[in-house]
């Protein structure tokens, strides 16, 4: 274990640095397609190599091909962090190894998922009776929601949402050879729930928090639909869902709480790793029943609901192990703290737009999500944000709203501070006068 | 950053330690169902905790509720390992925090995971043409694969694998809606060729190294069936896969170049902690069909194939570096000596096993598993597992081969030595004289 001790303060060394470092990096990686791929050997290493080598080619190697998700200037998509209890947590759950099948493969792992997601329902503020567990994105946790719903009541084969809904609905209604009725959004890029057609449909996912511009259908009148229609109703919270950490920003999680499942990613904004994707339910039994196959091999003694029985994979990681540190080194008072500041930030950025003539805010802003443009073309902001991101500066995206182009500040790394929101701001004035 | 250096070191020091005591702890976790979750507090809580608090409870509280995987006694299942290259690299992953969703988000991720499957079909000696992706599971795999198949022929409803093929094909055609055809096996466990019907059929999962007895079902002959009758073959090698590093075992793969998909989890015997389920499929353009929508947030000027669509999640983690990591620390003659130990060591119990008077070895040995019983009932087999698991010394796992109970010693543990073995050895011996 000398080797590994060794290794393993250079690993945590390389990590430190490359946190204290990461900011002056070129927050979009600069490369071609290809490029990272050339420079490495074409066929596998014959002989063992030492540790440091691996660390040495990081470096030289592959780091350039990084788009820094960790920058404080990281502003696309939804910006995430790896918390620092976050990563050393992943080491923890690597060197433990636990391969979560049955609950006697590691009882831990099983009960303390179930413990931190139950702890996370109660930060959010869901009542009790929802059960959860963790799937790897909320990709799958959707996927498999739809599952159960689909199982449930197998001649209805439509599955609706809002045209702002995330493309998982689309790809899980492939999947499940189900049809995606779409319904229109209103002038605020939400469902519109006198549209909603719920004849023929096993369910409807809801969005709290869209990926274009945060928007937050409206849960109550969609849960009402869904009652009458006796619909499965999914919330898609992944991205805003954290901030129901706040009390303040409850009200717009309104009505989830009569949702059958509900989708939280802690790897958005909670500081949790990649991955960590939450998937609440008030059906636990109709999951097992879909899901569970107990096959000879895994028979066991044990008297306990296996999570198993209840997701796509049969072995699952000990993710819980980096929720749980994330919380206990945060507690809910931390995580209010930087989901504050996130929403503080965004508040200032949006003030900085509308104060500004030849700028214009697009859409409301709940969270820490600021949805914008530069009076012109779409063609002009379009290549705007290619000029922005290719300074390496900042990283911001963009989404379509309507019929209009926008650009997407998203306030989510913990290490963001007012200075790295500044310079997405001068970036954008400097790079649009440029033009 | 001070913190974070003191915690990491705290943190790979704990690792080390467990890695060193690991094979005196119990193997199979002693508590009771419910135990574990009843030590820890039922709410979360309000303030920040530092890290160690986390190092502690996981000492005090959790550790007991561990089942050791990465025990050099573990011998259920497929034993697996967590190397320490593989470890240390998670601690990178988590540092990087990488989502990989387009090329852009991540080139190096997206690169190396395109790399790394490349560098390992050389060494399982696949041919040129397989183009390979990382999954979480075999199950997730399969799933993907079927998805394909089906899409490619959707009135084929019918999915055909053996009766001793792992409950991932029960799984996946569920989810799919497909009927899963049974196909009863020979007296060695494999796939009865000439009872193949794939009339309806879109695809038949062909296994080599079944879950029960490592078994090796006739690729050649299914997939000349398959060919026959334009059947997508998928290949599930999850286990056994890894030992096609080394040329002498090589033969038990003969025909797996024939599949339109493959799959192999490094994280099985290969020394890549969990997860990592390597997916090769020679119809990389049917799976982008399958399963590619790139939503206008994602749209962007790079000219790619993003790896998100080829499968189920959006984003995915950098699992490429660990799996580059421990290729390239042990290199194709460090990996091929630890599998050929591994096989050695099977080899030897199978002939204490042999030569012990009221014991029989129960199926053909081709890899590092061996099934066998002692004389007596099911019932009394059945209790001997019990007593020998509870004792803690060792952990082994059963299956029903034909209609007999089976126990089942697994070895794949890099740190397992013939000592560890013979331990398990003297333990069966010892319960089974104390009945």
């Amino acid at each position: 274990m000398t080797t590994f001790r060794e290794d393993g303060t250079a690993a945590v060394e390389w990590v430190a640095s490359y946190l204290e470092r990461v900011r002056e990096l070129p927050v979009l990686s600069q490369v071609e397609p290809g490029e990272i791929r050339a420079r490495l050997p074409a066929t596998p290493p014959e002989r063992g190599e030492p540790f440091e080598a691996v660390l040495r080619d990081l470096d030289e190697v592959l780091l350039p091909g990084v788009t820094h998700w960790q920058s404080p200037r990281f502003f696309a998509y939804f910006a995430t962090t790896g918390s620092e209890p976050g990563v050393l947590a992943e080491l923890l759950i690597a060197g433990l190894n636990q391969v979560g099948i049955l609950w006697r493969t590691s009882p831990a792992l099983q009960e303390l998922e179930e413990l931190t997601l139950d702890w996370l329902r109660q930060l959010v503020g869901l009542p009790e009776g929802f059960h959860g567990h963790i799937e790897d994105t909320a990709s799958t946790g959707v996927l498999s929601a739809l599952v159960v719903a689909r199982a449930l009541q197998p001649d209805r084969r439509v599955v609706v949402c809002s045209e702002h809904a995330h493309s998982l609905a689309d790809k899980a209604a492939r999947l499940l050879e189900l049809e995606l009725r779409k319904v229109p959004v209103d002038d605020e890029f939400r469902l519109r729930p006198e549209l909603l057609e719920l004849e023929g449909a096993c369910a409807v996912v809801a969005t709290v928090g869209t990926t274009g511009a945060a928007a937050v259908d409206p849960v109550p009148a969609i849960a009402d639909a869904c009652e009458a229609a006796g619909a499965w109703l999914h919330v898609d919270a992944a991205y805003a869902g954290s901030a129901a950490v706040c009390p303040e920003l409850r009200p717009h999680f309104a009505g989830w709480e009569r949702a059958d499942s509900i989708g939280v990613n802690p790897h958005k904004w909670l500081g949790v790793p990649m991955d960590c994707s939450a998937l609440w339910t008030r059906r636990r039994e109709d999951f097992r029943r879909t899901f569970s196959l107990v096959p000879e091999f895994l028979q066991s003694p044990d008297d306990a609901v296996n999570l198993s029985e209840l997701s796509i994979p049969l072995g699952r990681r000990f993710r819980a192990l980096k929720l749980w540190a994330v919380l206990r080194c945060y507690g809910r008072a931390g995580l209010q703290e930087r989901i504050r500041e996130h929403v503080r930030l965004a508040a200032l950025f949006e003030e900085w737009v509308r104060d500004e003539p030849g700028w214009e805010v697009v859409a409301p802003r709940h969270f820490s999500l600021v949805c914008f443009r530069k009076e012109g073309s779409d063609e002009e902001n379009e290549r705007l944000l290619e000029r922005v991101n290719g300074s390496g500066e900042v990283f911001l995206s963009h989404a379509r709203l309507g019929d209009r182009y926008a650009l997407r500040l998203a306030v989510g790394n913990f290490r963001t501070t007012e200075s790295d929101v500044r310079l997405a701001w001068d970036v954008l004035r400097r790079e649009s006068s440029a033009s």
